[in-house]
């Protein structure tokens, strides 16, 4: 059973301080929002979670093998290196749906997004280093079959862009009811699921769903882990699988 | 008439490097795309352009005010600085898409992205200062209405996040086909879109469109300039006064 | 006869506010300011100009090219995305030494490097471009003969470091004193020297100082150029020429 | 007695590169060395650690809690992210600078700076967790006194700059020779020493050398810890005590 560890990640009062005084220039926003994403991924990444870019403004995390204090040192790392500053909430579940809901509203309970005087708030708890299991995290790395030669190479670059995205928005809506879990674009034709306890059926369903849908056809590979890292490489590799053997679905425990 | 200047940046051979000689950390490569998009985010915006991260390893540019020396410098330096090299096709034209075709086709022309002995081409051609005009680019800066409100302080940060995507899915398609327009998603519930010479009619059309097909309410400011930031300024300008009004439409050029 | 435009650029009220309200975590410090750094320096270089660290809460620049506009956007994009301000004073003159005088006596005027109510000031001036000319700028770029050979793959790291500084602590005295000229650490071994219109003899007459005074041995190219990236390529490759050819000065010009 | 784990980082191959095919933007060098710097800056100071720029191309870290394994993936994120690679080379011992030597050699034998085939190399031995005490690092961080009053508001920037840096290197040849301790420059007036077991008559004696041998004025406050952000802090804590004090020299755990 999985037990996800999921981090959300929150500009404080980000929108109004975007155009105060007055508008400020968007490619210095895209710059900061952009550098600010990286900064985060590369710490939580090199503790062997993922960080997502999301909104920008909210970004989501799965955060397992990180601790309260890591997160506290985030917080005032970003704090004394960039004009604003961010809210975590941590919370862990079975789903990773549920475990992100609750992190919302640790969040939500401590004030608006736009609250001027809701900041640097940090709620929460961590998964103990003893509950801990190599099979809390479960990872499912989606691609499109073939998007180079398909899309890429032949497409006008919106045009292959607006197929990827219509995937995307289809396949994030239908794992979030269908299977509680979690989809993040992540650049090229990656999409990256943070999932509970799925099987091959499972994976499958939501692949025919998407082709069926909106004619985009997926392959997937899915690994499982301590942390995100460990289950997310194991589903590269197994994505690997699909691209070199034709197949739609790795389950890479499976071999 | 607008005259859209649209830069195509592609990574060259990046999906195949991303797997090579193994698959790399993700994290590492979430760092790498986000920071490289940031850098050429200011090298373009402190020329007055835009630049959106789209798929991140193709990225479009709205370029007018850049000049083709400007691209070289950008493709050395981004060579100088990071493991991966940049092509870059430039074309212009009345239309935003059509732009964007004429310079995939450039790109295309020499060859895939995924093929390791094309590497930093750099084609088109770039709009003769004698020949710009205060009118040639038009920009929309679309926004959910009462987001906060309405999504980010209310849902779990997800299903937020599934909403605005699912409106901006909706509305990337639609003003790319009824409308020749490109649309970005740029973090929070932001969507720009580059647009040829459109009026309050086909605005309020689009909105209606996708408020109808995803019930997601949109509000857009809308502007004209030289260049993008010109452009983009104003819109940003406008869409204050929406939020301001409760308007759903402001041409800024129309006060 | 070179005509050097200098930019001081400084971190207002920066040493109060890394120990506001306690002191700050110092490797956020380091990292805010060399990330502050390298974006300056892409400003600046990606218009032909170069900065250089310095002390980093006080950095100077050779900004030949650039406009006034120029520095203020600079400004403006720094103050959206960094928790610190920066004023900038710009000058030429026929010493860089000169020119840097008055760059700093503009800011000096303006108030105190830690006075809390000067913030953001822009002053000076900067050459009109029908007074450029392909001489401005002369840039020298020295450095330690074998360095890798005689120190770095022979005294341990710190006994290379403390060599090649005590060179560079003598060169930036000489050549600020003898010569008017302003000095630089760049890393490694290298030294890059802006400099009034200097020949051969004051060259030699610096290493053999340098050699004399504290024994290390220096080697230099000399170019230059309408702008600090021009001179400073002319450098360079004269510098090879020393590499190649066993030869202590080289003058580009002079080929 | 003082147990410090030092970690010599330094960039393979990196003199040929920056000329090769042809000297790079020097503008360009300088970006990369201090994001590269940056990024090192943030992994070993996220896990309390210390990284000093020192020639860019080698960099010396203080990296007392750092593991063998954090160092690999160092090694394997910079490997992933930039266009030149890592060498690596730790040890300890009873003083920064016999630590050092030691870090060098294991990098020296496996071969030169400048070999070709020398890439990624990873050599030594981190301090088992349980050998680990609350004095193994102290660090001693000197400023000058009243720097803004009496250079930087009075002098030009350079001749700031000059001042600061006669002081520089002598303190840090004095530190080395004398006391076995490694200084470094960290920006603005300030320098962070690595020191054994020093106590208030070693720097007294310090600071009266530098002060006769070059009229420069120094303070310095000094802590010890676990690791360099424990000592460091102390460090800075006491430093605070002399600016309010006026007094020359404070150990913090003589409070």
């Amino acid at each position: 059973m999985t037990n996800t560890q999921v981090t959300l990640v929150q500009i404080d009062n980000y929108g109004p301080w975007t155009v105060t005084p007055e508008p400020r220039r968007e490619a210095d926003l895209q710059t900061l929002q952009s550098r600010l994403y990286a900064d985060i991924s590369q710490f939580v990444g090199n503790r062997n979670g993922y960080t997502f870019f999301t909104r920008f403004d909210n970004m989501i995390a799965v955060t397992n093998g990180l601790s309260f204090e890591d997160h506290a040192l985030l917080q005032e790392s970003v704090g004394n290196r960039y004009p604003v500053s961010l809210s975590l909430g941590v919370a862990t579940g079975t789903t990773p749906a549920q475990a992100l809901s609750d992190a919302t509203e640790r969040i939500q309970d401590a004030g608006s997004a736009q609250d001027k005087d809701r900041r640097e708030c940090l709620e929460g708890r961590t998964i103990d280093d003893g509950h801990r299991t190599p099979d809390d995290v479960q990872i499912a790395h989606f691609d499109v079959i073939n998007a180079t030669g398909n899309y890429t190479d032949e497409l006008n670059a919106f045009d292959s862009f607006i197929e990827i995205e219509q995937g995307y928005a289809e396949l994030m809506r239908h794992m979030r009811r269908a299977h509680d879990s979690l989809s993040f674009f992540v650049g090229g034709d990656n999409i990256i699921v943070t999932c509970p306890d799925l099987g091959y059926a499972e994976y499958e369903e939501a692949i025919a769903h998407v082709e069926e849908a909106v004619d985009v056809r997926l392959q997937v590979g899915v690994g499982r882990g301590e942390h995100a890292h460990d289950a997310g490489f194991a589903a590269k590799h197994a994505l690997e699988t699909c691209r070199a053997d034709g197949t739609r679905v790795e389950l890479e425990w499976d071999h």
